[in-house]
């Protein structure tokens, strides 16, 4: 049997509400074992691109990121948020390093190529380098990813926090049994969004179906569902979906939502 | 015989010249062996800190760091600055990543405690994990320090690049032969500023204060050379200050100046 993994994503709405992030960092540095913490963005790049006068560029509705905002992307994901979280960490008695793709060429990607949108400097993934990591893993630090990643040929690029994680669940999943967390600030999937307590606690690729088709799937959940989904078919262990205060009681199957082959 | 490190601090200076500094990658990445980098601030936080509306905080005519200033030096040196210089180092083939003391707790430090000034968020040394740094340097990794430690507390903590790369050649001094090379915009101590043929290839103690008493050191190299001869009482084997673009020639003994014990 396989050393276990908990690799956890924390979404930007975690990261913006200081209540809930202090609650999320002491859930995390509850977890036993081995883990990665996965963060995304949050509302802090916006606050400082407005501040230093950058426009956020959209074309046909979907952002941008121009060189500018690759910037501030770089400044706020690597540099306040990363090291924040790991000196926080740190303070919980938790032995966290935080890392780019760039950093030992952990994640390697590429501009992203697109028939007809140029998103500009974003990343899709090429690979990991599960020796590197398993071996930070083996020293027994804590890994805490920024959402951002390089192409080997000098440029850093901007990368979705939630396919990071998948990825990462996918390169380390032939080294560890992995556990690949989507935390958020919600129970689970829910049946009627506006109830906490209509938590599903399994789902499975036809019941996603059937939810979708009737349209009882918020908007927002969709990509994220789907990634897990794709997470399971390459070979994670367990996927599950959650509240970021609860980690624990995820890990053990006792709260949130269990994505299942069937 | 201990494994050969070098341990290369650049200035600020370097960082805001991007011929320079290209210069620099290319002959940092040409140094055979074992390597850390230390890496300063430069312009940039000035520029970001304007631009963000924060004033720059003097006191007795000192730089404070103050809670805001934190911020920024945090996002420019330990974002922006660290991850381009590693993604830069990557793609010249040198298997670099970035850290902060805060990762991995690699360098520990307190609060300053100064009788009259309160200089902020400035940071004192402690300790390094000397295991943890050597742990990384067998994985092949090319460690690039960010001038930036923490508390332990949750804390991080603006902190002089030279005292870091002089900490770091002391704590790795004990497994390591390490050189420690202070790099910047210069060829090395000059007798005559406004010569860079005047380098002085070897500088004692003595000979020092002689130049010192004679007020032929220029005032901004003083901290630098105090730190290095400091560098050279507490074990460090070999301390070097000559031009970012001639590392290996720095190395070699063929350029520079090489402070000595006498």
């Amino acid at each position: 049997m396989n050393m276990q993994l908990s690799i956890i994503k924390i979404s930007g709405n975690i990261i913006d509400d200081e209540g809930k992030l202090t609650a999320f960092l002491d859930s995390f540095a509850a977890v036993k074992g081995k883990k990665i913490l996965v963060h995304g963005g949050g509302k802090l790049a916006t606050k400082v691109a407005e501040g230093l006068g950058i426009r956020q560029q959209l074309v046909d509705g979907r952002r941008i990121t121009d060189s500018e905002t690759l910037k501030v992307v770089t400044m706020v994901y690597a540099g306040t948020i990363n090291k924040n979280l790991v000196a926080r960490l740190q303070a919980r008695g938790c032995d966290a390093m935080g890392l780019t793709g760039a950093d030992g060429n952990s994640i390697r990607a590429h501009k992203r190529v697109h028939p007809e949108i140029d998103y500009g400097y974003v990343g899709d993934v090429d690979s990991v380098d599960a020796a590197f990591l398993t071996g930070l893993l083996m020293l027994d630090k804590t890994i805490v990813f920024a959402p951002i990643t390089h192409d080997g040929k000098g440029l850093l690029l901007n990368t979705n926090a939630d396919t990071i994680a998948q990825e990462l669940a996918r390169g380390l999943g032939r080294s560890f049994d992995v556990s690949l967390v989507y935390s958020f600030e919600k129970s689970g999937v829910l049946l009627d969004t506006d109830n906490e307590d209509s938590v599903i606690p399994r789902l499975g690729p036809a019941f996603y179906e059937e939810l979708k088709a009737k349209q009882l799937i918020f908007a927002g959940m969709i990509p994220k569902l789907d990634n897990a989904f794709a997470a399971l078919r390459s070979g994670v262990g367990r996927v599950i979906i959650g509240r970021a205060e609860e980690l624990p009681l995820l890990l053990a199957g006792e709260a949130g939502t269990t994505i299942v082959h069937e």
